[in-house]
């Protein structure tokens, strides 16, 4: 799929002559035109072709934010908001051409709080980089959307991952933002209370919000301490009903399981295939426990119990960090594996999101329509979540590959709709899951984001063209 | 404290005859003007004087929500919906007169559903009738804000309560709404889905927005099961500093304690000399913990170990649900207690938050202040939260000792915004906090406030004169 396809407007045009000698007048060497800086800027983690902006600034500063905003209103041009790139869904594709503001260099932790569980960031710090500074403190930030995202980026797609069973999203995890409007001010959200019930929540409407109502510049998360003890556990079924099941009884226990990851068996062949694991071939549960010494081995005699009680098989569990990569490896490598086991392919990968009853519905079939269309694919999900990843392994140069994995994706989407799920759990929608919106959420609540967007971005500069149509 | 005092629009102005006959042929007797309904349906639990509506339409379904809706906008008249009336800073007090819009006879528990810990519910149904609806499933509805307020009311104030340390407020335990939009369209935000990252997030805009932007009718919210074990814990401290610093310790260490609530001495000396209980007179916490028999048995341990290295006395713990109860007696009787010591007197009551390692500093002020105005106070405190309420007794006749109470409250939520705090953890803005969320948040986010209501509520009939001026 290109742009031009799904019938958006042009990239790529040049920037007005007079916003790029203001531009450069204010950023100098912070400014590129180059192609290959704007093409990088111009493409994400997804299928789309590249629409790269006219030009690139690289903020150093919130006022650097603010100008370039100004800019880009007095000029009536597109602003997008840019931060490592990682996104899956053409988020910073420049699909009305304009500029890309890369906030990569806004990199500074401005403050760790470690008695009341907070830090501050600037938007382009990393997860790993606030990971690692926080080390020594005995502290992490749990939300691991796989990719080095940068914060902001993260607040911007409201990202989750494997840890979210336990520890929740950037929903739960933001205290507090600071941000650029489409006005160019600066405006605070939030506080580094834990609660609160002032006003309506700024907060969490940015989170989500794809760099569309403002440009997140700060960001104020919660932070956990590392748990005393850690295991790690797998365990194989006969069928994908059974671990399903074992997830949603551990749930319902109270089990706090700090992640729940399931392969297909078709993904188990792939990583035996690729990594040599000798896994028994079936579908299959990954976890991980957090806590005292003590409540971690009771969680993990609750999980084999349970697990037994439906069919489960080949349980293992492990302590030392090396022992518990070992279990997880298959995990790790699934999309390695699964891109190894059709050299040259791309994955088109789906983000649904379900109620945990309904998940084994939603993969059975999904599943079947895959093998009955003849696509390749592989199958994770954060199962206790209800949130899964197909992905479909297409050979990006065959056009009928490409569409026939659309069309089992829509497949897909509408069904987790009509099982009260989302078309996504972590990804965001961008370009690519603008009908699928419509289709959740209904005409009214699209007028309602609408006029919100329209209310405070009245010139439609900022990432305009993602989440709905204007 | 009243309407006019605080030049806000008078109330009780009579509703214009064309919109009355209306109302009148359309709900017939689901419509009330007598002024005992609409003086009930004027005030709250807050110290303001009555603000009573025009007329109060008692809504059965949301088609009546709709009309009613219609019917308000197409007469340019304010209309306020109402819970159970146990909002604490104004919220439903008409004081631009209007129609008061009582959603407690929607209370049908719509679904449950065991397997996924959600259940969806009509607005008026109370937290306490959820519970009872969820008691034989071995499940719950954790937030707990004191009153049996309705969910539709949680929601509008995003509240929480004692148990938000561990489950968390509204914010992070609704997942879907439907509501009924200004324009009197059917709006639904979020699905039963765990998590998403479908678009803004609607639902967390609509928490905490005090009835200005919709009407709350359906509300869909996440469930837990019922803890295996509970255990109760209580212990003195010599100092307010001890007993804080404990609660840092607890929770740094990742103890997942439930609730943890903090009483000063002069409130444990009301409740002993209330009901006769003898505690020792020294800042006090009273604690619970939820998980496996084991587990809650090591988190008791652990916290006994804690407290002890802060100087903790007189630590007592209780499993049995009467022992239990004995324990958290003093928290239950706290408010009353205060109430007792000083007869016919109002409590004026606080409900800042500030980041926990400010706490300490935050209470022996307002403390210290109150002592040298000579004014009656009792404090409780969400600790493990860092959000208090200070209740000033104050003779209701007395206006200077109304004034005064004022002013305390008015230097305590200034002192917590130095700290990095809020000026509500989960009571809300209503008519009392305009001004200090103005402070709280500056003029740049109330102005991006301020076009999201203009934008879904353009002609301002949904509750207007609450959050901020217009």
């Amino acid at each position: 799929m290109n742009a031009e396809q799904a019938n958006f407007p042009r990239a790529g045009n040049p920037l007005n002559t007079d916003l790029l000698a203001a531009l450069q007048a204010r950023f100098g060497t912070q400014l590129s035109c180059g192609s290959a800086i704007c093409e990088q800027h111009g493409r994400d983690e997804s299928a789309f072709s590249i629409a790269p902006p006219g030009a690139v600034v690289f903020a150093e500063s919130k006022a650097d934010v603010q100008d370039a905003v100004r800019l880009a209103r007095q000029y009536r041009t597109p602003l997008i908001p840019f931060g490592a790139g990682s996104s899956l869904e053409g988020h910073v594709l420049a699909v009305q051409g304009g500029i890309s503001l890369d906030l990569g260099r806004m990199k500074q932790v401005l403050a760790i709080h470690p008695e009341d569980l907070t830090a501050t960031v600037q938007a382009g710090v990393t997860r790993k980089q606030l990971n690692e500074a926080l080390k020594s403190l005995g502290l992490f930030f749990p939300i691991d959307p796989g990719a080095d995202a940068t914060l902001g980026g993260m607040c911007a797609t409201r990202a989750s991952g494997t840890n979210a069973v336990r520890y929740g999203t950037m929903r739960d995890n933001v205290l507090a933002l600071e941000l650029v409007s489409a006005q160019g001010e600066i405006v605070h959200t939030g506080t580094r209370a834990r609660k609160s019930s002032a006003g309506y929540d700024l907060t969490r409407l940015m989170l989500g919000s794809e760099g569309t109502l403002g440009v997140i510049t700060e960001v104020t998360v919660k932070l956990y301490p590392l748990p005393e003890a850690v295991l790690a556990a797998i365990c194989s079924f006969d069928t994908l009903d059974d671990a399903v099941n074992s997830t949603i009884a551990l749930i319902q226990l109270g089990v706090p399981i700090a992640r729940c990851e399931l392969l297909d068996v078709n993904t188990v062949r792939m990583v035996n295939r690729h990594a040599g694991l000798g896994l028994h071939e079936g579908p299959m549960l990954l976890m991980e426990f957090h806590g005292s010494p003590l409540g971690v081995r009771e969680q993990v005699q609750t999980t084999e119990a349970i697990t037994q009680e439906h069919g489960g098989q080949a349980f293992e569990w492990a302590e030392t960090p090396e022992a518990r990569t070992r279990l997880w490896t298959a995990r790790h490598n699934a999309l390695f594996a699964a891109l190894q086991s059709r050299p040259g392919c791309r994955a088109i990968t789906t983000d649904a999101c379900v109620p945990i009853s309904r998940l084994a519905e939603a993969l059975l079939d999904s599943v079947k329509e895959a093998q009955q269309a003849g696509l390749p694919y592989f199958l994770v999900g954060h199962v206790g979540d209800g949130n899964f990843h197909m992905g479909y392994l297409i050979d990006p140069d065959n056009a009928s590959e490409r569409e026939l994995a659309e069309q089992l994706s829509t497949q897909l989407v509408h069904r987790a709709l009509a099982l009260d799920g989302t078309c996504t759990g972590e990804h965001g929608i961008g370009l690519h899951k603008m009908d699928f919106l419509v289709r959740e959420t209904g005409a009214a609540a699209i007028d309602m984001m609408r006029s919100i967007k329209c209310a405070l971005d009245p010139d439609n500069i900022l990432n305009p063209g993602k989440i709905f149509r204007r």
